[in-house]
C-alpha cells in the first residue's frame, strides 16, 4: 500500500486521477487531497470514505509516498522541492520539470524504463504530445521518423474545468440569443476555433507547439526529430485529435503501418473510412486507449510518408491515466 | 443590365448570392430564381420586389444572360448544357466541371484573365481551396511554392443550410441533456470534429483533400504543385480556416511574406499574436475579405518554409462572392 497525495484534487485532472486510482485498484493506503484555499470546503469520495480537501503547505507531504501534482507549473515549482525533501516521489503533470535533464519524462508504453533514473520527480508529458506519440512512436520504432507536419484539434478540458464550463456557458448564451462572453479564452470558443494554445514565443510559434517537438524528442530519445506544428483549440469537451503527416527514413505502406500499430499497447485502430469509421473525439471521451485511423500514404512524400489522424481523451491518456500508469511503475 | 438566373436560390449559397448582387449593385435586369420542387412555394425579396421561386426545367434559361448555379454537381451536370444551349454564360459553384480542361476555374484576384477562354461555363472553386489560395497564391508568385502540408477547420455551412441547422439542433439537444441525433453528417458534429469532408477515395484521401491539390494546380497554373491535406469538419457556422505549412523554391522570411501579403487583393493581415490577434472564423463570418495571420518561419523547412493560418467566410469568398466577382468580369 502506498500513501498518496493529489495536489490539484478538485480540478478536472485531479478528479480523473481519483477515478483512475479506484478503477485500476491502485493499492492506496492513506489518501490526502490538496487544492487551493477556495476549494478546501469540499469533500471528495474515495472508496467509500469522504475525504476533506486541504490547503497545501510545505509540511503537507509528511508520510506521503507518491504525490501526484496537477495544479499548474507555478504550484509545482513552489511545492515539488518540499515534497521531494519529505521523501515523496512526485509525478508532476505540469510543464515545470519536463525538459529538465535530471527528470524523466515518461509515457509508460514508450519509455517506462526511464522511470528508474528518477531523483524524486517524474514528469508527465503535455497532453497533445502524449496522445500523438501513442501512434507516432510505434511507427518511429519500425520506420524511423525524421519529421512531422501536424495540426491539432484540442478540447477545452486542456484548460481545466474552467475551459469546459466556459464552453458550456457560451453554448447556453448562444442558445438564448445572447452574446457569449469570453473570460477563460481571449475570444469566444463556442462555434469558433482558436489557433492559440499556451503563450506565443518571439518565433511566432506557441509554447504548446514547441512542446510537441521538444517533449517528443525527449520521450522518443530522438534528438534530431523535427516538428512543424499548429495547435488549435476547438469547441470539443475532452478529447484531443491530431492530424499528422510523418516522413520516415525507411519506406512505409499502409499495410506495414497497420501491422505495427495493431501491436502497439494502449492504441486502437479505427480505420474503415468507407464505413465512416475513424477516430472521433466524442467517442474517445472516457476511453483509456487512444485511437488512430485515416492511415494513408502521404501525398507529398509518397512511400516514405504516412498521414494519419489520432484522437485520445485529454484527461485520461493526456493526463490522469498516464500519471497513474507512472505511479504503477513505482510499485 | 444582365438578366440573371440563380439555380439553388433558396440554399445557403443562393441566398448569399442574392445579398451579394444587391450589395455590389450588380446591374440586374430580369431576375429568375430556381430551386427544387419542394421550395417553389417560397418568394424571395430582391430590390423591393417579391420574386416567386420556380422549378427548374430545360426551358428555364430563355432570355437569361448569366446563370449562377449552386445546387450541387448532379443538378449542374443535368441542366448546365441546356443553359449553355440557350445562350447563357454559366458560373457553376459545383464540382461538376471544375477539372474540365475546357472550363476556366477562376478566382478573380488570381486568374481573372482565364474568364476570357470560357465556352459558356466558368467554374467557381471549392470553398476551402479558394480561401487558402487567397493567401498562398501571392506567396507563390513571389517565392514559388513547391508543396504544402495543410489541415482544415471547415464550417458546417459547407454542407449548406442543412449543415447549419443540424449543428444548431444538436446544440439545443445537448443543452436539454438529450442525445444529439445525426442525420446530415454520419456522426454528431456539435462538440466534435469529423476528419471526413466529401467521399473517401481508395487512396484513403477524401475527394475534398484531393480537390485542394487539383484545383490549386489549375488556378495557380502550377501543374507540379503538391498538397498533403487533412480536411476536417468543425462545429463552426460559416467560416473555414486552414493551417498551412508551405515549402518555397526561394528563401522567405516573415517580413518579406508580410510585404507581399499586404499588397494582395481581398486579403487582410491579422497577425499580432502577442495581443491575441489572428484570423478567427467567428470574426470572418460575413466578411468579403479573407484574413491571414500566425506567419512564422517553418520549424522544419527553415528559411524555405512559411507556416500560416488563413480564415474566410465559406459562403462569401468560398462561394457566392467569388461567383458574383466572376459574373462582374463578364460585364
Amino acid at each position: 500500500m502506498k500513501n498518496i497525495a493529489i495536489v490539484g484534487a478538485t480540478g478536472a485532472v485531479g478528479l480523473e486521477m481519483l477515478a483512475v486510482l479506484k478503477r485500476r485498484h491502485f493499492p492506496v493506503g492513506n489518501l490526502r487531497l490538496f487544492a487551493s484555499e477556495r476549494s478546501t470546503w469540499q469533500r471528495l469520495e474515495f472508496a467509500g470514505a469522504q475525504i476533506q480537501v486541504e490547503a497545501l503547505t510545505e509540511g503537507s507531504f509528511m508520510g506521503v509516498d507518491i504525490a501526484l501534482f496537477s495544479a499548474g507549473a507555478e504550484v509545482s515549482k513552489s511545492f515539488v522541492p518540499a515534497a521531494v525533501s519529505a521523501g515523496c516521489v512526485v509525478v508532476d503533470n505540469s510543464s515545470a520539470f519536463r525538459m529538465d535533464k535530471r527528470v524523466p519524462l515518461v509515457i509508460p508504453e514508450i519509455n517506462g524504463e526511464d522511470v528508474r533514473f528518477h531523483k524524486g520527480v517524474i514528469a508527465n508529458p503535455n497532453c497533445t504530445t502524449a496522445i500523438m506519440l501513442m501512434a507516432l512512436y510505434p511507427l518511429h520504432r519500425a520506420f524511423g521518423v525524421r519529421c512531422i507536419f501536424a495540426s491539432s484539434y484540442q478540447a477545452v478540458s486542456g484548460t481545466g474545468t474552467k475551459g469546459m464550463e466556459e464552453l458550456e456557458l457560451q453554448l447556453r448564451e448562444h442558445h438564448y440569443a445572447g452574446i457569449p462572453r469570453a473570460s477563460v479564452y481571449p475570444h469566444q470558443i463556442a462555434l469558433n476555433v482558436l489557433p492559440h494554445v499556451d503563450a506565443f514565443l518571439a518565433s511566432g510559434y506557441t509554447r504548446e507547439e514547441m512542446k510537441m517537438e521538444g517533449e517528443s524528442r525527449k520521450i522518443m530519445n530522438h534528438p534530431h526529430f523535427r516538428a512543424s506544428m499548429t495547435c488549435v483549440r476547438v469547441p470539443v469537451l475532452r478529447a484531443h485529435s491530431i492530424a499528422v503527416s510523418a516522413l520516415f527514413k525507411r519506406s512505409i505502406s499502409v499495410v506495414a503501418a497497420r501491422e505495427v500499430l495493431a501491436q502497439a499497447p494502449g492504441l486502437d485502430i479505427v480505420d474503415d473510412p468507407q464505413n465512416n469509421q475513424y477516430p472521433l473525439p466524442i467517442y474517445q471521451a472516457g476511453q483509456d486507449n487512444c485511437a488512430v485511423g485515416r492511415l494513408r500514404v502521404d501525398n507529398v512524400w509518397g512511400n516514405r510518408g504516412l498521414s494519419f489522424w489520432v484522437s485520445g481523451d485529454q484527461l485520461l491518456k493526456g493526463a490522469a491515466l498516464n500519471a497513474i500508469q507512472i505511479a504503477e511503475l513505482l510499485l
